[in-house]
């Protein structure tokens, strides 16, 4: 048996997410002599991203969504968990190969069932393309921003596009993709490093640090002529400021609302007052996830464009690492109050070999 | 000269209109013996229609929207005005002929300049269709409720729609297309009366009085499976309740936010909570103007499946009509108070000869 920390659910939490109790780091154990499952196979694994949908689904069971509730008591599950295959029983997946899992329970090492191996991708990175890339801008958060934004945000070259959590996994992943079609690409964050970073080393064309500025006197300092796209990460007040905003035939890519995501049983909620220019502006406010046919089928165009603006380094793909398991707890809670630059990952191994 | 009264707009209600003193009625005169305007004509007006939409452009001409602001010391804009021609200056409307202005002065007497021919519709009632239809089902309410429905709702048979302001104007028609078209119709209603009215008199399947129910409970009775469609006349607290109940995929057409139109400069306006679930279940939330290319698109359609349904009796145009100018204050505010059963219609004139 060797060790095998596990990032562990405990109970749901209400409201904020309580270390040590709702949130811990327990020693499974992983027996190294075992054969891999029939028609499965084991890892060891690499990395394991962390997103905001993770705290979605620590719910309780009776609640309704898209993605089942995680089970109380096992792993928590991670939407992408990336590994170095130890032993194969399927000729699918061989010895030695690079294997991303789809939610997948963030540990150390995993014996993968059969029922697995479909959903299992095999990574062979492209020239250029980091292997960290798989988690973020070519894996889940890349396919988000691509699809929605094409799919709902219908861009147009020189359409202005106001995106929130701009410096976040999907927000920055929006903005090079938006810049790289020429579109004014405007980012709202919470943190004046990251307002440094979206504009200098991503490229957008301006931005605002929404801790600091009324929101509203910013976006029309920023978009004097109005928004035809909103990608609307967030919810909240910056909503109500953006639809205050939108010009005629805008969109809205209703891709989150992270500013509800915390809300308590007993907290009240943000209420958005400026619906009616829904109607006046005649508004398209739709929403999408990424596993819908509707967004995952530009994963081809997805795949080779981001792959290319990759490799000829004109996108950046940012990571934000936390580095080893004991520290899984606070990474998780560090994305979500926000603190990550890019896409968080959780480095699960400390090294690769 | 003749008496000529006239709706007028005197200043700019700050919330509820006052009588008196935003609108009266006044007599401008009008003369008989004058001919017509240059490539013109003059009537003798016979309806007006009342339009919630009358209400938005009472405000401040700086103030930008869809429609132009009502410019004060002039009579009340409305949709339509339906007259008999008296003099013409224009082979393209005869003398003697029964024409529809479209936003036009709402006056007994009108000398109409060449420039308002084209937008002037000569109506030649098809068999078994009322005259006052073409105020309403046939007129731009009817092209609303039509053209909307199909281009955002996107009604399949066995769709499950609610309807707001259900015994509205809008909302008869809406609800009586959906019934022919084979949906299941729940109407909500703020009387008994037009509960009663839009169960029995118009087929929709069923109905709540939100004056009376908690609104939630109503919905979750009268569609325990959720909402395919909900068609927003008003938004507020039903539109949150509607937001919580809709099926995956759900459409809601945006056609109006009644409940928001007299909000004065100083009140607090509800503020939409459930807005998450326009992500967690994929909705479409879209608003139009009657006037945009894709809902005029379907006036083809709107003109002859409507002209049908009201001559074989499947479809009753419905009005509520004010008698006399003298009364045109109290029939506008009437309207907005939702006094009314079906389209709003001022009786111009008390005989059709
Ligand atoms: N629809 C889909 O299929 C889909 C798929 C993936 C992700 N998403 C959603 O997309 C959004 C972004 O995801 P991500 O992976 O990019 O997350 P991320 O990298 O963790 O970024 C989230 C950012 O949101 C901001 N934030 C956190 N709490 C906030 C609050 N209370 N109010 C306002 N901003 C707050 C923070 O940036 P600042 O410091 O700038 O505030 C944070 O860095 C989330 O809402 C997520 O659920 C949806
Ligand atoms: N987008 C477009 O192009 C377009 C075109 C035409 C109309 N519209 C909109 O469609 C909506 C309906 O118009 P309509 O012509 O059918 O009007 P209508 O015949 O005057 O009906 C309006 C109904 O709304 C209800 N209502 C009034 N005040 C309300 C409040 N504060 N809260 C909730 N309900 C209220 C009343 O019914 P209850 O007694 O049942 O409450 C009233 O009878 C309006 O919002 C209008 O602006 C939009």
């Amino acid at each position: 048996m060797v060790q095998n920390k596990v990032f562990m659910y405990k109970s749901v939490p209400d409201g904020w997410p309580v270390p040590g109790k709702d949130l811990t780091v327990e020693d499974i154990g992983f027996d190294e002599a075992a054969p891999p499952p029939k028609g499965g196979f084991t890892t060891k694994n690499l990395y394991a991203t962390y997103d905001p949908s993770q705290r979605g689904r620590m719910r309780h069971e009776t609640v309704k969504s898209y993605s089942p509730a995680m089970a109380v008591g096992k792993p928590v599950v991670s939407v992408h968990v990336l590994g170095k295959v130890l032993k194969s029983d399927t000729p699918k997946i061989k010895e030695g190969s690079t294997v991303l899992m789809m939610s997948h329970y963030t540990e150390e090492y995993s014996a993968v069932p059969e029922s697995a191996v479909k959903s299992t991708q095999v990574i062979e990175p492209k020239p250029g393309v980091p292997l960290t890339a798989y988690l973020g801008l070519m894996g889940m958060t890349g396919m988000t921003a691509y699809g929605s934004l094409h799919e709902i945000g219908q861009p147009k070259r020189g359409d202005v596009i106001l995106v929130s959590a701009a410096a976040g996994a999907v927000g920055q992943a929006v903005g090079q993709i938006a810049r790289q079609e020429g579109l004014h690409v405007i980012g709202s964050v919470g943190d004046d490093k990251k307002l440094d970073f979206i504009i200098n080393e991503l490229g957008f064309s301006s931005g605002f640090n929404y801790k600091k500025e009324n929101i509203s006197d910013a976006v029309k300092r920023l978009a004097p002529d109005g928004i035809d796209i909103y990608y609307d990460n967030v919810g909240g007040e910056l909503l109500d400021v953006a639809l205050a905003n939108m010009k005629d035939f805008g969109r809205i890519v209703a891709c989150g609302t992270i500013s509800t995501y915390n809300d308590g049983s007993n907290s009240t909620r943000y209420g958005v007052q400026n619906y009616s220019a829904v109607v006046r502006k005649r508004l398209r406010w739709q929403g999408f996830i990424v596993y819908d046919p509707t967004i995952i089928r530009w994963k081809k165009e997805r795949d080779e464009k981001v792959a290319q603006w990759i490799a000829d380094g004109s996108f950046k793909s940012v990571d934000y690492v936390t580095h080893g398991m004991d520290h899984a707890v606070e990474g998780f809670l560090g994305m979500l109050k926000g603190e990550n630059l890019g896409k968080s990952i959780l480095k699960v191994a400390d090294s690769e070999s």
